[in-house]
């Protein structure tokens, strides 16, 4: 028997992956849970039939949504993660040992549990003694906060779901409220190749940039997210993304990567035209 | 009725477009071609069953295969695309008034015919008095040229089927003697994500630096190829690809490009850790 896994990227676009073993399929609270394994992707994690984590390549996204914002603040002691509960994220903020806290807010307890379970990979940092996880919404945790986190990383799911929320003015307005003053927000920012993804995409950034001093936009490719071409926000009350990145200072952690680095750290800001017209930049 | 075309992309890996409706389907002396319309991708091009060009991100391509050589070398006048009979790469090349000579050499004549035809959004600039088609293989034309040509442009299929000739040790030679002392080679790399691409893009690469005194390689963001990270070479005799870069003079060309951009050329040879591995570059 040949079993396919396949994602609906766009109404008219699908990609495929072929499923060596199913490991897990359930239905928790909040979305329905698949866990299988690939020839060619290793474990593969997909929430309400969106492909979140391969083995193969997720690397490329825990690495961009962390190490750009502690490449320009070194300094970072108290982060807060939103989102995330596959750890990957987690992972790579552990390698800082500068890294005093991190809060995991996750709204699923299933997405940690199995995650655990079968994603170590991924989950391997989540039982540092730095890190607590909370099982809440991110929308009502971040708004009890004020000046806590040098940094907030939002790791969500897509704008629809249970990560709705996190797409919203209210949200940010209470992450920069949470924020310290020297404070840098991330977020999965989506995509400007599909429709669907590219409007999500520009409210967000106008939403954001209503609200934050500096917010710029900066881009990865993932070959397993629709269209490849993925984007991140960067938000902040005082740093810039590129004048005030500090190559040294991640060179001296003597953290290893297999995508960021720091030639690509300025490269992932330098958008092609068709996104930066989407964002309306003129830079 | 629902069609779909499906490209597999990797053997565990499908890529699938629905059809909107088929336009062409014919089998020439060399490959299969098909020719469809499709409404995310408009018009879509496939050769041997592998997707060539789609009318959505077409210019993804044609333009980073063109303007990053022109950028660095302004004064260039002589060309020679191969491969290339949709005409992409000649439409790019003939918004510059300052090309006097453009030399394509492709081998299958129903490419250029039915591109002609049906593709008019890439081939619409095929007939520009300074454009001479040669239907020929790419390897024994390049052999008879010396000192000829300041630009090489080897927009060549996969390195299977009528392609495969371009990706020989003797073509790149014979590339580097047909070229003027001022001469730059680009060649679309295929990319490292998948097995099959990343063996040949290796061996590519290594051959490439053995015979030219410069060899870089600059990627771009493809949704439609197979991991949508896609890897061209530039090789030249003497331009280095970022210190002799030009921005000033590709502004002044006043050339509107939807992807390519002064930041981003710089940005695209920055890559990640994954792909300098490959290419054991440690710079």
């Amino acid at each position: 028997m040949e079993l396919w896994f396949t994602e609906q990227q766009d109404e008219d676009v699908k990609f495929s992956i072929k499923v060596d073993r199913p490991i897990l399929s359930t239905q928790s609270k909040y979305q329905r849970i698949d866990i299988f394994s690939s020839k060619e992707f290793g474990k593969v994690l997909v929430l309400d039939g969106c492909l979140m984590v391969t083995e193969k390549d997720e690397y490329i996204y825990h690495e961009m949504i962390t190490h750009t914002a502690l490449s320009v603040n070194p300094e970072i002691k108290s982060v807060l993660v939103i989102g995330g509960g596959d750890g990957g994220t987690v992972r790579e903020l552990c390698k800082y040992h500068t890294i005093e806290r991190i809060d995991l807010v996750e709204i699923d307890a299933d997405v940690v549990k199995y995650s655990k379970e079968h994603l170590q990979f991924t989950a391997c940092s989540l039982d540092d003694p730095r890190v607590s996880i909370y099982i809440e919404d991110g929308l009502p945790f971040v708004r009890k906060k004020t000046g806590e986190y040098d940094l907030i990383i939002v790791d969500s799911t897509d704008p629809f779901g249970p990560g709705e929320s996190l797409f919203t003015k209210e949200f940010y307005g209470n992450c920069h409220n949470a924020l310290t003053d020297d404070g840098i927000l991330i977020n999965q920012h989506e995509s400007t190749f599909y429709k669907s993804y590219r409007d999500e995409m520009e409210r967000t950034h106008r939403k954001i940039a209503s609200i934050f001093e500096i917010a710029k936009v900066f881009q990865a490719h993932i070959p397993t997210y629709p269209s490849g071409h993925w984007l991140f926000g960067f938000a902040s009350k005082k740093y810039h993304p590129i004048n005030d990145f500090k190559p040294e200072m991640f060179k001296k952690t003597g953290i290893k990567t297999k995508y960021y680095n720091e030639w690509l750290h300025k490269g992932s800001f330098y958008l092609p035209n068709n996104v930066k017209e989407c964002l309306e930049l003129d830079e």
